[in-house]
């Protein structure tokens, strides 16, 4: 699906805009009542309601762009790159979804706004099963390059109580813009996960999220490179918070001044989690006393607010 | 995309037929928004289209089912199996666009009804450039299984005259249901290209189609099942026709009688293109004296009309 002067002569030629003889949209509508028939025997009624739906607004856009067989060709072959490059450490149908914003939306979906439960955004392709745990006030670098940063805040409900016991999840990329499992050394690094202690509260030693590009050196970047958008992300950390009784909250949190909040690649930034990085000069005591010598750090704070498992 | 307890629990639980809120409504319609609108610079006015109409036909699909997290889970995990089964001699996309309808759709947009030109059908995965070429009345089957077939017509235009010359690609599967391309040993058979002489005429002998079922060991034939639907082809020969100044077509003939004509699991099946195989008992002398031996064997009559390059 990247530009060429072909398509774009073939579109004038076929004349999108004109209108389609009444016959012709006959035969289209019954081709497409015909596969959505095809899937009336489905066994779970879900999968019939999704492969009908699928089915219909599949063919809705085949007919509004009048796609031609040389955009279905290419279509295809992008299709079939994209699962080629795709392998254990590299996920291109998710950033394929995450650029055309239906990650965004499905979570958008599944978290609908409640109370002043904190707010989802995007997953993203590089969450790891298995992480190490740290204890509280611990240190996910574990080797990574990039400046520290003391993140602290607690675990609550909407009504305020403390969550005890929470499960967060963190993860990031390095100051090169690389999470570990896109080195081929097997590193673990900026990930792992810890526990609410009893009131709540969670401390741990990260690094001061830094913009990155998603990988585009792939069909995904090819097609960000033809359409004129950027594939950098806003600077951001990873949460994945989960307690008992609660819904499991897959969030970031970005960094207030960053410029490329505005024009995230995924779509990902809402402003209630713009939070405020507070740099640190060289010297400044730690809050836990850790030794950073001669370098400059950063702090946050991020309260975390859970919605009830089952939302009303 | 698999049916299980899970998914249809979650379904009742979230109530897909409840009403969205309005603020919740606004949100997701204010991220389509976002998404069709960062596709504005692309250099492409009809890549932008695409792109367009794409995002906002996706992110109604994905509003209109309220996907699950774990729904969108499986569907990426889908495609990335789809992506990893298909190489040089599988194409498991062009069967996932097949069954869903998409090829059918997208050959039927781009071969709009003209006058009486022959229907078109879908191409199917197993096209292979570069097929060897017959002379008239040779034989394409090179080894492959399955009862001889003669095959003959003519290639004309819409108002009747002969086209001389038009290249004629013709392939299909032997008696065991599997295109050459489908055995691992390299094999060149059932498959090649002829000219048409002065009169438009032409003739080689094939194989009597006979059904098969499309590859189903893949995640392609696991949606067909859980769906409840034949992963079987109608018999068919395929056609693909070119000559200068007309329409290249690209189709199937199809065998009167066949049983399998109103399941087609790719939808390939038109009226016009199912016709009368004759059977033809052993002994019967064959049109170009071949010596056929014991073998009963079928003829076929099947006449070509091209639609102009430019559809007025």
């Amino acid at each position: 699906m990247r530009p060429d002067e072909r398509s774009a002569t073939e579109h004038e030629m076929r004349g999108t805009d004109r209108e389609v003889p009444a016959e012709q949209q006959a035969r289209e509508q019954a081709l497409v009542d015909q596969v959505v028939a095809s899937f009336d025997r489905a066994s779970d009624p879900r999968l019939q309601e999704l492969m009908q739906a699928l089915t219909r607004h599949l063919h809705a856009f085949l007919r509004e762009v009048r796609l031609s067989q040389d955009e279905w060709e290419r279509a295809i072959a992008f299709l079939t790159e994209t699962g080629h490059i795709t392998d254990g450490r590299r996920q291109e149908f998710i950033l394929l979804s995450d650029v055309l914003g239906a990650s965004m939306q499905t979570i958008g979906i599944n978290n609908e706004a409640y109370a002043n439960a904190t707010e989802a955004t995007v997953f993203g392709p590089f969450f790891v099963e298995g992480s190490p745990q740290i204890p509280p006030g611990g240190n996910i670098a574990a080797g990574a390059s990039g400046e520290s940063c003391w993140v602290e805040g607690t675990v609550t409900t909407t009504d305020g109580k403390p969550i005890a016991g929470a499960r967060i999840e963190v993860w990031q990329a390095d100051n090169e813009g690389f999470y570990d499992v896109q080195y081929s050394d097997e590193r673990t690094a900026a990930r792992a996960h810890l526990y609410t202690g009893d009131q709540g509260e969670y401390r741990f030693w990260a690094l001061t999220p830094t913009p990155y590009p998603i990988p585009h050196d792939g069909p995904v970047g090819r097609l960000l490179e033809a359409t004129g958008r950027s594939p950098m992300r806003a600077s951001h950390l990873h949460f994945m918070v989960s307690a008992a009784g609660s819904r499991t909250l897959v969030t970031h949190i970005f960094v207030r001044g960053d410029t490329m909040l505005a024009t995230d690649a995924v779509f990902g930034v809402k402003d209630s989690l713009v939070v405020g990085f507070e740099q640190q000069a060289a010297g400044t005591p730690a809050p836990d006393g850790r030794d950073l010598g001669a370098r400059s750090w950063s702090r946050v704070r991020f309260d975390i607010i859970l919605a009830p498992a089952r939302v009303p």
